[in-house]
């Protein structure tokens, strides 16, 4: 089965695509642009959300939900807002289907056109600002912390399984604050749950930076990222915060009362993360043979596989195993136990690599009568065999290491893809030769930058929030610039 | 507070309204018909679902997710479902928008018109089908089990928060089996699941029936429904498990090689049930002051209400609470300790039984000095003095006699609310005083059923499932019957 992917050597996108396909993760549907995400894709997706919605709530935030729809005038409302967003978007015009009087099937019913038309949400924004209006006051509505779970849609030209579909599953989050430096408090809290999110549950490591005007959120003051790299050397925005001042409340007038009885307008943020995240998981870590998933996120974390002949024989290794799982279950990890006797175990093996199940625990006859099984960790394929004594503890801290190891294996990866450059020509051949991020300096316009990516492809992807503040020449224009900032090639 | 809400006798549609509003469950929308779920009203949707998820998964369920839109030939593809649910639905003709030429804001770009208008899906069988069609090759494949949760948009003109809104959030299972007789398990399986989650966790009493030919799912060859009666006497269908035969899998060219490789068309359930259930809940048990939610499903199961004058006096409480709420904690009962001193206790303690906290726990300074605490139960508003010492298990019990109180209260009135009606004469008069189910019999035609919606608005609810076969005269025509259905009005 391992057999059928491309190599990433070959060709990194056609991997990528086989890889989703061929571990059940998501498929494309008879809907242009949309994609189906199977079962095991959506149960790696549910443990995603699950912690994050812990985290959310950790942080003060309750989850609501606001209509699929928002009026075509709501989106003209902020200005920079509808530049950006009220393009490539699904409209509804018509409410009603009539029988098709010429007995063709169905037709829109002429007669059912909307007044004014709805637009399938893009982002919620809008709606949610149209509504704090009625829910905001006075100070002591605020801070107003509010999540949404959700799908939206933006219509994609190209699309790729993940990481850019018409319509896609997020959770927005949609704040309102008293003061700006709480709203810019609250931004910044968001992009650090994020960051952790990536870091010790996708064991992706990710940089911490700030937006240029050019890849701003429309109608932010200021755009945070979480940027990662994937292991073809090009990034992937995996998270946004953003601080939007007091854009949205002025757009849709929501005033509030401070102690003084002083009437301001709120501040706000958003911030969203995506089934993206799901194509960033699998491009960091993946190899040639399937997916290799964090232990944290992993859907099934172990699976063992019964090796025998006889009835007998396989009764035997069945009494072993469900004290196994006894003891896996007690310790909260979860397992399959795999005896389906229509499928070979060399079968199975391919396949539980394929999907990568992070730990594989093999019981033959042989193995049981030496109180000993085979253990195979997925990330570097180090088979052991190892005492039965005490297994599911040696499983936990296994777990636990390839958690650790997989971080420490993409961080060394983005380290040594991180390069500082300083003439245009180096520039210009690392983008195609170590690809990665290149740390240059650059004068600040949004002219040069638009440049840069007009002749490489390459955006500026952030300023890192821990830059340190150097005198330099744009690497461009060479005109005068004081800090440097971090450009690749992105998904 | 609660003095803002219509009393049910006065206008039970108002008194829900109110509720509904005053709870912050829900609001609508600036989009016609789109309900807002606030975050009360979300916190108990997250609770329901979160066990109906569980419960789904424990009969062997996984979710995916499939797309938001359906192509419009897809509805066409099977005849009765066409007639059913082709009708009331949203339209995207449109891909894009672009400025007005004119300055005023963002118009329907003209050009970006779409080749073939797609639905948003009120439903998603013909979607899933055509996809069915990829996964389902052997009787390996079967059965195929999948859930998923989402939202669906059907065009109403009358809409009523939760009960009747044009988008709403549900779970939709599609199932795919090898055999008429599995699927038929399927179907009656879940429609146990959906009366076990009614009972158990909503406190809801319901009768579990089949569907006369005229209510059945469009596409159905049997509709199985759950049944619950409101406090106006009015029935609220509350899930339906359908059984749809080889309807879809012939309609989408859904085939299977058993195992003598002999092919056949595959056997197909659906089950669904929505934020509707939300409507439900509150109408079953909620009084005039307010909403009366079941523990098991309530967002906050205990709120702690401090009664103090000094700061010194707060300190102590502070002190027996974190004992107290430590012990909760260690039960998992939910609780919220309200020590805000913007609101004076009398204004929590009428805002907590608006929001129909199961308990309320108000500790005072001469309690504490007497070593007791006051309890006070939301269903019965029965106040106690309860001594302090093991005060945890005390509230865990009390929670479990809500629990059961309040289904034995709403099975009570349900039990009294159906009657065995022989004569048209009384079966009008029922309806409209006494109210509730009308246990008749009938002539099994569609003509009668219609003509008795004309005359009275009452519809067949169901055919209880546990009827006894009794030899009678239709309720309105006279003609023969075997058994007795049940009449109502309904939401």
């Amino acid at each position: 089965m391992s057999k059928e992917i491309t190599s990433r050597e070959k060709d990194y996108a056609q991997w990528y695509n086989d890889l989703v396909l061929k571990a059940g993760m998501a498929e494309y549907s008879a809907v242009r642009g949309c994609m189906i995400i199977k079962p095991y894709g959506y149960a790696l997706w549910e443990k995603m959300r699950d912690q994050l919605d812990f985290m959310f709530k950790e942080t003060g935030h309750s989850n609501a939900y606001f209509p699929l729809f928002i009026p075509k005038s709501f989106l003209s409302r902020e200005a920079a807002h509808v530049e950006g967003f009220a393009k490539e978007c699904a409209v509804v015009t018509h409410y009603r289907l009539k029988n098709d009087p010429d007995g063709k099937g169905i037709i829109v019913d002429p007669e059912a056109r909307l007044e004014e038309e709805l637009i399938v949400r893009p982002t919620s924004e809008t709606i949610i600002w149209n509504t704090y209006k009625n829910w905001i006051q006075s100070y002591r509505d605020l801070p107003l912390l509010i999540n949404q779970w959700a799908n939206v849609v933006r219509w994609e030209m190209r699309t790729r399984l993940f990481l850019r579909t018409s319509e896609f599953l997020w959770q927005e989050g949609h704040t309102a604050h008293a003061t700006a430096g709480e709203a810019i408090e609250e931004t910044k809290r968001m992009l650090n749950v994020y960051a952790t999110f990536a870091e010790e549950w996708m064991a992706m490591p990710v940089i911490k930076g700030v937006k240029s005007a050019n890849e701003r959120f429309a109608g932010a003051v200021d755009t945070y990222t979480i940027e990662a790299l994937m292991q073809d050397g090009k990034a992937l925005q995996s998270g946004t915060s953003h601080f939007l001042g007091q854009n949205f409340a002025k757009a849709f007038d929501v005033k509030f009362s401070d102690k003084d009885n002083k009437l301001d307008y709120v501040w706000a943020t958003s911030w969203g993360a995506s089934t993206r995240l799901i194509g960033a998981l699998i491009m960091a870590h993946s190899d040639d043979d399937g997916l290799v998933l964090p232990p944290k996120l992993a859907p099934i974390q172990v699976v063992i596989v019964p090796v025998y002949k006889t009835g007998e024989e396989k009764e035997k290794l069945d009494k072993k195993i469900a004290e196994i799982t006894e003891n896996l279950k007690a310790l909260k990890i979860s397992y399959k136990y795999d005896d389906d006797d229509k499928r070979r175990p060399g079968w199975k093996f391919a396949e539980y690599e394929m999907k990568g199940v992070p730990v594989r625990m093999v019981l033959g006859t042989r193995d049981l009568e030496n109180n000993v099984i085979e253990v195979t960790r997925r990330d570097t394929r180090k088979k052991e065999s190892v005492s039965l004594d005490g297994i599911a503890n040696v499983i936990k801290d296994l777990l636990d290491d390839i958690q650790s190891s997989i971080f420490n294996k993409a961080k060394e990866f983005r380290d040594t893809h991180i390069t500082r450059v300083d003439s245009w020509k180096e520039f210009e051949t690392l983008l195609d030769t170590k690809t990665g991020f290149l740390s240059a300096h650059w004068d600040g316009t949004t002219e040069t930058e638009e440049k840069i990516k007009e002749l490489t492809k390459a955006t500026i992807r952030c300023i890192p929030l821990d830059n340190e503040h150097e005198q330099g020449k744009c690497i461009l224009t060479g005109k005068p610039s004081t800090q440097r900032v971090l450009f690749a090639r992105a998904y």
